[in-house]
């Protein structure tokens, strides 16, 4: 185990009917505040109109910037941080999921820096201030609700690019799982895939002697291989979200890598794929995962064997490790088939004239991953794998 | 799972020489601190040098108080919050284990506060404000360094109670595997079956559908089941002393808790045992959980059942559910056994003869426990179960 220091304050409120406590709680931060959404969807279910009630009920001013999209954009963090500043807006609010909390984080991270807000994104500069952010949650997948990342796609180029700091953790999230009972089946399944890759990324390692966060995270990835296909059932099921709910915030805040050195290969690896083809994250993580998995098993069978039995109760065979690996890699894939999503770029219609070109992308700060380092040619393999 | 509000602000401060970081944590709550301690050990390991110094090379005044015994008394806590007032100190450093901790808490409470401290143990008077509290962690066990609670023992007639808050929880936690090197063989058990007993008062709930949380409290039991036994062999084998020390704290920061309502009855029977005969804490735990498990098992069987498989290994008997219950039940305390600890209350010399005193006390405030509402009846009978 690695020296670590750990700490996430972000308060969360978990439950029933929570969203009704949202003014309460952004008002301890100021009275005026920008409220953070994506598209239609929360006018539709009534959620906006709960949420304006309780910051009216709470005496908050509320300044809108709706029409977040999937992979956030820079030019609407821009227009948020303009907007800020001139109603001088002390907080934020979002409501909605991964890419709504990141736009926010953006503009909060963007307000008090004198420069270009993407500086924090493309030269990795430090964050220092944000501002104070509430979030209610809507989508479970991203685990930006308590997490201290952002990731931003700027346009100009089509990059996408993630900041990353304690000081960009929420204050609080508001998390009422009865609010995900409307997302359809590919956004749950895709979302169930971008928590399972959070607790991945951390859960192969080079770092030895980390058995307790192992087995976190084999608790976590199991407590997703059961509860998924229930909620592609009964949508409604409120237990099983709610179990969905709560994994996806500890997949992704901190605690789950602690004393470890996460890889992160296959974000990067993916991020390319959504900054072009504008596929869910989820999608595309769906995608890169097994071919991410075949390509680099080989350097530490037995964390991979492991995987395969822990994870996927997969039979131990002494005698043959690289076969129970490659079960483990395969019962993967098999379920991510079974939450109804493509698994390979072909299967969801992405072509391959642009693998050099993405590959070129990924690794044009230096070569990908933590447990086994990838250069642009095997990065470039690995697209092919999943073709 | 029930709704719940969650937040744990604990900074974790993980790994080897950590503690010369102590006098530029503590700094930020002022220059003047009381440096709260045991008895000899953390000057004879010379903890208690290196920590004087990395005070005085951060302009720290320490204000000395040691002395805290296991089960921390009340008069000690007396003491130090005179002292505190005195001197005008506003943050507490506490050096040691949970009874430094808790006992430091219980100072910190009472300074602010203008009527007596034990009200907040006696009467269950809400906590407001606690003066900021350090902790550099010697013994993995009672996970004080980063939960609300303190609990206390009023010599005034032997009761051992407890207060619990989230304002009480300690600013920063410093944790050094290294230091726990040292910790003879019997501390290092009694101290595993602590942390254990944090997890399985959680774990025994009537709350259904906590199947994350549940996954999560297996895998920290796992996690002690594996490296106890390796740290009693290998004492100064930092990897292993490392998952514990790190459990220790995820067992007790209320994670593990959330949605659910634990049970703690077991706890309420132990703190009568250790009260008057001044066994340590874990200790009477390791006698008390297989009788109270014998006394409550028939109330959920089940519950029992996936304990015994899922973190025991006991093979699943579907047709007699009771026996895989209870192959479990034996598992526990053959594993206690294993660590060197008696499990009777025979074995460490307890006669029988205030079981009834004991029951009555334990029960006087209503029925111990949520699993199971226990009555004087019970308590004693548990008691007997012990013997």
């Amino acid at each position: 185990m690695l020296d670590f220091v750990f700490s996430n304050a972000t308060k969360i409120i978990f439950g029933r009917g929570t969203e009704m406590k949202t003014g309460q709680e952004i008002s301890r931060y100021g009275k005026k505040v920008l409220l953070h959404y994506g598209g239609g969807s929360i006018k539709k279910s009534g959620l906006y109109d709960r949420i304006v009630e309780s910051l009216r009920k709470a005496g908050v001013e509320a300044i809108e910037l709706g029409g977040v999209m999937p992979n956030p954009r820079l030019s609407l963090v821009r227009e948020g941080i303009e907007l800020c500043r001139k109603h001088g807006i002390g907080s934020i609010l979002a409501v909605g999921g991964g890419s709504v909390i990141d736009s926010a984080k953006a503009i909060g991270i963007g307000v008090p820096y004198t420069g270009d807000v993407w500086d924090f994104y493309s030269t990795g500069r430090k964050v220092e201030e944000m501002l104070p952010l509430g979030v209610v949650l809507t989508i479970p997948a991203a685990g930006s609700e308590s997490s201290g990342g952002s990731v931003i796609t700027n346009e100009d180029g089509l990059y996408k690019r993630s900041a990353n700091s304690v000081n960009m953790r929420p204050k609080f999230a508001i998390m009422n799982p009865e609010l995900t009972f409307t997302l359809p089946p590919y956004q749950t399944a895709v979302g169930a895939v971008d928590i399972m890759s959070h607790v991945m990324e951390r859960y192969f390692t080079n770092v030895k002697n980390v058995d307790f966060t192992d087995r976190l995270c084999e608790a976590t990835l199991k407590t997703m291989i059961v509860n998924t296909p229930i909620v592609l059932k009964e949508p409604d099921n409120y237990e099983a979200r709610a179990e969905i709910m709560w994994a996806s915030t500890i997949a992704h805040n901190d605690l789950l890598g602690t004393g470890r050195i996460g890889d992160w290969a296959t974000h990067g690896i993916e991020h390319e794929l959504s900054a072009i083809y504008d596929i869910a994250h989820g999608g595309g993580l769906a995608i890169m995962w097994p071919a991410w998995m075949k390509y680099v098993y080989k350097h530490d069978i037995e964390r991979f064997a492991q995987f395969a039995c822990r994870v996927w109760n997969v039979e131990p065979d002494f005698r043959n490790p690289e076969k129970t690996a490659l079960e483990g890699i395969e019962s993967l894939k098999g379920f991510f088939l079974s939450l109804g999503i493509p698994v390979t770029l072909t299967g969801a219609g992405i072509p391959s004239d642009r693998f050099e070109e993405m590959a070129r992308k990924a690794t044009e700060k230096g070569p990908l991953g933590n447990f086994v380092r990838l250069k642009k040619e095997d990065v470039e393999k690995i697209y092919r794998l999943a073709l």
